[in-house]
Formats: C-alpha cells, sequence, structure tokens
C-alpha cells in the first residue's frame, strides 16, 4: 500500500518560516528566501499557499524566475497569477522559455491580452509560439518543443562532435539528434549516448536508427503519453503527413499527461474538475461545485419519487422505512468497485472491441456471485433484528436483484458513455448511484407491496 | 477535458486477429505475429486478454523477450503468467534485465521457489539482485539500477571519451556519468551533453556539476517520485549514509510510481485494489471485493439503526420515509467533493501543518455556502410537492446541518488519518459517507420528531 508524498520537512518548516516571516512582515527576509530557491519548489510554495499569501508571495518572487514559475504552477493557481502581472512583464518573462510551456501559459489568458503579450514579444520567439498556438489543445503539436537539433546524413561523427563543441549547451532533456534530408523529412535519430560511442570515423547514416518511431502531430496527448509509458522514452520526434520533423516531445511533458489524467478519473469520480485549485477562495469553489450538487439532487428527488410510490405500504409498516436505504447502498458500492475496474481499463488502454463482451460476462457474474451472499447475509441479519422472516426473504430478493444489476451497469454504462463520447470518469459514477438506488428502491418496496398486500 | 486513452485502432485490430486466429487454432501464425511484436506490446495484449487466452498466448511468445514482457505486466497478471514458468526457465529469462525489474519480479513469488530461482542464477547477478532485495519495498534503493558509469576527477574528459568508445554502447536511460573519488563518494555528475560539447582537454573536475542532488536510499519511492517531477529529471544518483553512490534511479521507474500511485486513489476511493486484473477470474475478484461490501454493509445497518429509533415518527408520517434519503445523499456528495481535493492535496504535497487549519476553515465555510443554498432549494421543493412548509423547514434544517458538517468531516477525516498512518484513499470515503449518512438521517428524524411530536 504505497503512502501518499507529502511536503518533506524541510519543506514544511521552509513554508512554517516563511509564513512566520510574512506574518510579521518581514519582507526582505522572504524576498531573500525566495530568491534562493529553485523555481519549482517557489512553484509549490505558491500553489501550498491560501490565496492572500500567494499574492503578497508573487510580488516578492525573483523577476528572472517568473517564467519557469509560472510553467510549473497548475492551471488554476497560474490564472490567479497571471492577473498580478502587466502583459509586457509577462513577455518579458517568457523569454527563454520552450516553446510549449509560453504556449501552455498564453493559452489560459484572456483573448485580449494574450494578443498583447504576442506584440511584447519579439519577432522570432513571436512566429513560433504562434506556430505553437495554431495546432489544437491536448494534440502532440501542442506540447512539443522546436528546439531539435538536427544533422544531415552524409556528414561524419567527428564533424557532428565538432559542431556541438562549438555550439555550446544543448536543449535541455536532449537525448537524441535528428536526421533530416534537405526537404526536413526524417530519416532517423541518434541517441547521444551512440554519438559517445561510437567511432568518429563513421558517417551519421552508418550509425543512425532509421527505425526510429515518430509522433504524427495531431496525435491526441493521451495517445502520446501511453506511447512514451509503454516503450520507456525519454524524448520522440514530432512529425507532420509528409514526415516532415516539426519538433520533439519530452517525457517532463508527458509526465504533467500522466498526472492530469489520473487526477481526472479521481476527481472527477468525486465530481471534482481536476483543475481546481485546493486553496481556491470560498465563492469561486462553492460555484464550481454547484452543479454537480443539482444533479445529485435530481437523483435523490428521483429516488424519493419512486419510494413516493410506495406510500401507503410505507404507512403500513414503518419497518420498511428503516431497511430501505440498504440495498441502495450496497448497489452502489458494488457497482462503482465495476465503475472504478472499467474507467482505469478505458484509461491505461486494456478494453477494447475485442473483449468487452467477456468483461461484461464477468462482472455480470461477479455481480450475482455478490448477490447471493449479500442475500444470504442480509436475510439472516433482518430475520434476527426484526424477527420476520418474510421481511427477511424480501430484502434478499431485493438485494439479488440489485446486486445483479450493479455489476452489470458498472460495465455497460462506462462503455456506452465512452461510445457517445460522454466522459465515463466524470458522470458515469452520478448514472449508475441513480440506476442502483431506483432499481433497489422500486425492488425492495415493489416486492413489499405485492407480498404484503 | 482529456479523454480517456485507449488501444490505438491497430492494436485493436491486432487483438481481433489474434483472437480470431487462437479460436481457428491457428498457433503458428499466432506465434509468428506475437515474435514479430515489441515486448511491450505483447505485455498490453496478455493485460487485455481473459485468463484462459492469456496461458495459450504466453506459451506462444518468443521465450528471449520473456523478461522484457515480464517487466512490464502489472503485479496481478505477472503473478499468474510466473505460475506457467518453471523456476530454470525464469532465472533465464531475467538474464540481461536491470536488477530493480528482476527484483520486482521476484518479490511476487512464493518463499520456496523464490529461494529456487535465484539458485538458478549466475554469481554475479544473484548477487546484484540479493543486494535489491534487501532494500525494503516502496524505497528508493528498491527501485535503483546498479549499472551506473563511474569516473574519477581527476582525468580529463579526452580520456574519458576514449573509455566511453571503448567500451561501446551505455546502460538504458544514461543521461550522466557519475564522478567519485576512491572510497566510491560521490563527487558530482557529468550529464552526456556536456561530454559532448565541452573541450576535451579540460578535466572531469572542471566541467562536473558538483551541486548534483542525491537521492537517499532509504527515502519512500512516493518523495522520490515528487522530486522527479518537481526537477524534471531524467536520472538521479542514489546515495547512502556517508554519500557513497550506490546506482541511480531513472525516469522510466518513476512513471510506474506516478501512474500506480494516483491509480491507488482512484481505485482506493471506490473501494477496489490499485493491482487488481481488469481480467481476474470471477472467483477471485468477489473475494477481493467481499471486506469492502462486509465494512458497506455494516455502515448501512448503523444507519438503519439510526432511522429505528425514530421508529414511530415514521409510523405516524410517510412522508418522511420518501424525504429521508434526500439529505444524506447530499451531504455524501458534498463531503467526496472536499475528500477527493484533500486526498488529491496530500498526494502532490500541497498540505501540510502550514496550511490545514486554513483549509479547515476554507471548506467549512463552503459547506456552509453549500448548506443555505441546498436548504433553501430543498425548502422550496418539498413545500411545493408535499404542500407542507413545516416539512420544507425541518428539512432544510436538516440539510444546512448536514452540509456544514460534510465540509468540515471531509477535510479532518483525511487529515486525521493521515496523522494515525491510515491510508485516506482506501478508508475516507467509507468513513465519510458513515458520517453524513448518521448525521443526515439524525438530523432529519429528530427534528421531525421534535416538532411533529
Amino acid at each position: 500500500m504505497p503512502e501518499e508524498m507529502e511536503l518533506n520537512p524541510n519543506q514544511h518548516k521552509r513554508l512554517q518560516e516563511l509564513n512566520q516571516a510574512l506574518d510579521s512582515g518581514m519582507f526582505v527576509h522572504v524576498r531573500r528566501m525566495l530568491h534562493q530557491m529553485p523555481p519549482c519548489d517557489v512553484a509549490l510554495l505558491l500553489e501550498s499557499s491560501p490565496p492572500a499569501g500567494r499574492k503578497v508571495l508573487w510580488q516578492l518572487t525573483d523577476p528572472e524566475q517568473h517564467g519557469e514559475i509560472l510553467e510549473e504552477l497548475n492551471e488554476d493557481v497560474m490564472e490567479g497569477v497571471l492577473q498580478l502581472m502587466a502583459p509586457e512583464t509577462l513577455a518579458a518573462a517568457t523569454e527563454g522559455m520552450d516553446t510549449d510551456d509560453i504556449a501552455y501559459v498564453l493559452r489560459s489568458l484572456p483573448d485580449s491580452v494574450y494578443q498583447e503579450v504576442l506584440e511584447q514579444m519579439d519577432g522570432q520567439d513571436r512566429h513560433r509560439v504562434e506556430a505553437a498556438l495554431a495546432y489544437p489543445e491536448d494534440t502532440a503539436g501542442s506540447i512539443m518543443n522546436t528546439d531539435t537539433i538536427t544533422l544531415r546524413a552524409d556528414v561524419s561523427i567527428d564533424v557532428v562532435l565538432r559542431y556541438l563543441r562549438l555550439r555550446g549547451e544543448l536543449p535541455e532533456a536532449t537525448d537524441a539528434l535528428y536526421v533530416v534530408d534537405e526537404d526536413d523529412l526524417l530519416l532517423g535519430d541518434i541517441p547521444l549516448s551512440t554519438l559517445l560511442t561510437v567511432s568518429p570515423n563513421v558517417n551519421v547514416r552508418e550509425v543512425m536508427d532509421g527505425n526510429a518511431e515518430t509522433i504524427h502531430v495531431s496525435m491526441d496527448e493521451n495517445d502520446v503519453a501511453a506511447l512514451f509509458e509503454r516503450h520507456d522514452w525519454i524524448s520522440a520526434p514530432v512529425v507532420d503527413e509528409q514526415g516532415k520533423l516539426l519538433g520533439r516531445i519530452t517525457i517532463d511533458d508527458v509526465v504533467d499527461i500522466i498526472r492530469e489524467n489520473a487526477e481526472h478519473s479521481m476527481m472527477g469520480m468525486a465530481g471534482m474538475d481536476d483543475d481546481e485549485d485546493t486553496f481556491a477562495p470560498v465563492v469561486k469553489s462553492t460555484q464550481r461545485r454547484t452543479f454537480w450538487l443539482a444533479v445529485n439532487l435530481c437523483a435523490a428527488l428521483v429516488a424519493a419519487s419512486i419510494s413516493n410510490m410506495f406510500e401507503s405500504t410505507l404507512e403500513q409498516l414503518a419497518t420498511l422505512a428503516i431497511l430501505m436505504t440498504i440495498v441502495p447502498s450496497m448497489g452502489g458500492i458494488a457497482g462503482n468497485q465495476t465503475l472504478a475496474l472499467v474507467i482505469r481499463g478505458l484509461a491505461v488502454g486494456h478494453i477494447g472491441e475485442g473483449n468487452s463482451r467477456w468483461l461484461i460476462g464477468k462482472e455480470a457474474a461477479i455481480g450475482m456471485l455478490n448477490g447471493i451472499i449479500w442475500a444470504t447475509v442480509i436475510a439472516l441479519v433482518v430475520t434476527l433484528w426484526k424477527g420476520d422472516w418474510t421481511l427477511g426473504v424480501i430484502i434478499a430478493g431485493a438485494m439479488f436483484i440489485n446486486m445483479s444489476l450493479a455489476g452489470l451497469a458498472g460495465v455497460t454504462i462506462p462503455l456506452l458513455m465512452k461510445k457517445f463520447k460522454i466522459d465515463p470518469a466524470l458522470a458515469g459514477g452520478m448514472a449508475l448511484t441513480t440506476v442502483t438506488d431506483v432499481m433497489g428502491l422500486f425492488s425492495f418496496l415493489g416486492m413489499a407491496t405485492l407480498v404484503l398486500a
């Protein structure tokens, strides 16, 4: 059982120290501390601060680091910080950032500000960023960098080595150079480790990997992440229809996608947006959560209207009211177990047309087996508790029906949603619970009405 | 809203083709197809197959690839496959695998088999694997590789380059070489990109990064993952107390941890084990899910015993029974929203002692605001539906109390669990729902009894 990550003790202490220094107005001290921290740690501190402290902290950070801090922030927090920056300061901050990171930051600005920032950037940067922004969000194009180093196939490794020494530093996370022809068509790649281990006298063509896998610029970013994860890549080249090299995607951006996706499933199942800032202001958070609560109120009212159909039965026997929440509750849990399994299976790519029928059969069988087990248990409990075996039989019947249905619904609901392009992580749980609540109440109260009437 | 990943169309087709070929007994054809696929794709196919097909498929895979396929499989599926292998075949399969991957595979074997496999391995490999197995699971030591390339500080880059050419291939995912003294104390590192860009005449000492951050061998793997994610590392050196270099951790293992953690939160909240194989046999799956259903039955019986306290009130007015599920349901959803936010916040390290009080205040405020909103809405709905404003006032009061409590419970329950080292992702949801169910029923039926008595 993995434990959760946490701020390590040092960061904790630093956060408390900073907060104390802020509270006592020791801004010079705070500024010095912030300037000495790496940008990623400053970003974590900002994300871990309530909104008021966040504003003050940002004013005290090193303007030189603004770009690097921004790209590390999550979307919600970044939006808040961007509102504190003038367009020309922002344009200055983007200098030296990777193209895809600038695009990520600019995408969250209102249109007017965004144009202003673009105008403040220097010509070449603006051109690159505009190109990046032209690719749809969530595609390979939107997360690629254009800072590739390209080689020609007919030069010798020795020439390459001399060129690299002349050039100095390589772009971050470079693990391979790309070989292209005069039309920029990708011919292959050479890992840095190959450059270091082959003889300097051979030609690039002889040692390059000509079968290097490429990523099409319009590929969905989730498919990109799946490829990286499966192949343990560190970076991969991005090409267009013709096979022209457009840029490269690096593992750090892919890690962000993997985390976001996983958070999306987890937060989505609880009816939350995965962008939500942990320390967002009260009113904003309340607004965001309203939709889901409204949907749930409707679902709860639907369930109540089911019991309403059986009002006269409930009048006859109040014990039914006491027992009627048990069957829906068990169905909801069993269904949610199946649902979580299927959502994960869809997310990691295990479930497709070839095996979904098998999966439906399996989960239906588990549902029925669960139904038999829990019907027996609840029959015993209720018979002993209420001293009435008729009630025991009724609740057992309802339990069997609802648990069997829950297994089936837990797998068919997400598969159907997927087919109709509805996100099962977001809407699956609510749909499922409504089904198991309605069916649980209906079968229990319905059978009770038939038997006791 | 990110879409889920899926088997891409090619893989889908391949899976169907394979299944058809298997069904019609064309084993030679299947074998040929499997042998031509990269190990990671074979692993995905195995994971996407029901157990019966999985057995047949494994027999047809290329024994040369067995090691690489095994390390890509998830734990549950791997255990199934290991049962099909004799110890000596398994020992042969581990040849050439990374130490940490061999340790991962061996950890899931029963003790007797595990000893037998170790005995079948050649001396040096066995020694390395035993060393890896000596580190506790889930620490940096258990995920590190020992295949580092080390340099001395006083040699020239030219000598290093000649050594590397002589050596040939570098270990996978090598992005830096490590500089150590005669006692193996880590002095610094040199990224491959530095080796390629500096003058060959300088000494290692002059160009190495002497402030390279290191990972202590007993650090929790989740802290390791957080560091990698924050610093965009590709690999990092692992050291002992004295600062001796023991090995290195690479990003591919970290990506696995990040995904596992995120899946753990998501599956855990639904009462599922994150190791669960999507295509596990029915009986095994049912067993695994029983515990959580049993816990839930207890929780549901607790809730039923609350309504039982108000049996005479329920006898007087069946409408109460119809309405009594609404308040617990809304409290459960609101509480779960907060819970998901806090679990995510703990997982990414945003929440610590410095800010948890602020967070409790914020979520309590959201709970009260939610309470006011939904109390008003439900008062109107119930008054209109049942034509009785007294009922409307009663349910509104209960809604306010329960929603306020839900916000508070959603943040305090996971923080308390964390303090007592209980995993909030696993147990938080059930604890929370029990609280909101009990409080919802108690406040609604309690107030109804007071008012209507």
